[in-house]
């Protein structure tokens, strides 16, 4: 596509490089910006700055944190017996969002992946290792709330094998059928696991 | 939803008043931008700022420009005599992408639209009848290539009007089937105009 400016082109070529956006969404986006006020643009540009020159990862749970020690790892109103291991940050807000969790976290950073080249040296499974080993905040229990993917999977495995020596009662959230779900439309696999990890009827 | 960082939350909520773009789908680009190198964030926020403060409108046919006037205003192998009349510079890029126009244009900012607030005055629509009147250019045809909208038929509506008492020839572009589409699924206003509107088959 020809642009009338080189500037739009610039700018729709940055916006497009942003996951799920392409040329004609940019150029949507990209319009629509020298439509508004600069001030709007101003204050887009410096938020994004702002975040990425500023933002820090918890040197505790490597959640991310406007300080050096994330929110949750700080609060004293939550329970640290309880260890949550993730994958990333939107998992984190989901969690909290249910408000059925009062333990910590873990977060990861991805899920091993050798199709994506990520090894388990990529994420944050020593640390995790550490965190767990010189156990000083008495972590009793991990739950493992990894995505049910492949991927999912193999990190639990390999997190289940690492810790395996410890007195660390390890969990894993569970699956099967969701909720709201009507039972002739869940796949196979799901319903499968469902029937083998049915609980007491209490 | 709450977020694990104040800088987050700005970022997300600048990137959500763009259109068409959530609070989920904010949150996924700014985690995104965490993930990648810092100098990606930055050459995006620079790419928006020098585009907004930088950008300029011809001064000629109002179309989004670096310069003063437009590439096309300035361009000698335009047939100066035709001037086709659109509504922003997304009808100029897609005109153009056609390859069937050698005029030039004359981009109006908008249509009229009552429900919105946007009346004549707010349109170059002033500016085109100056244009038009001075002549100096030696236009001899206005294309209307509005939308076929009520507010683009509108807007045609007075600017034909407007130039009526000027020796111009005043066209509209053909309105009927699309090309590719099947007569049984066009709408009736569509096939309707289309019978009315048929030209010699030659």
């Amino acid at each position: 596509m020809e642009y009338p400016s080189k500037l739009i082109e610039e700018a729709v070529n940055e916006v497009a490089k942003l996951p799920g956006i392409g040329k004609k969404t940019a150029l949507r986006l990209v319009l629509h910006l020298i439509k508004e006020q600069e001030s709007r643009t101003q204050s887009l540009a410096e938020a994004l700055t702002n975040l990425r020159s500023n933002i820090m990862f918890c040197k505790i749970c490597n959640n991310i944190s406007d300080e050096e020690e994330c929110s949750i790892c700080r609060s004293h109103r939550r329970d640290k017996t309880l260890l949550c291991v993730v994958e990333d940050t939107q998992d984190v807000m989901a969690i909290e969002n249910t408000s059925q969790f009062t333990g910590i976290y873990h977060v990861l950073g991805g899920v091993i992946s050798p199709m994506n080249g990520i090894g388990p040296s990529d994420l944050k499974i020593d640390s995790l290792v550490a965190r767990v080993s010189a156990n000083d905040n008495q972590i009793k229990e991990i739950i493992l709330a990894l995505s049910p993917t492949m991927e999912g999977d193999t990190t639990s495995f390999y997190i289940n094998r690492k810790l395996a020596t410890l007195p660390i009662k390890i969990t894993s959230i569970a699956r099967g059928v969701p909720m709201g779900g009507d039972l002739e439309y869940a796949d196979e696999i799901t319903l499968g696991r469902s029937i083998i990890g049915r609980t007491l009827f209490s």
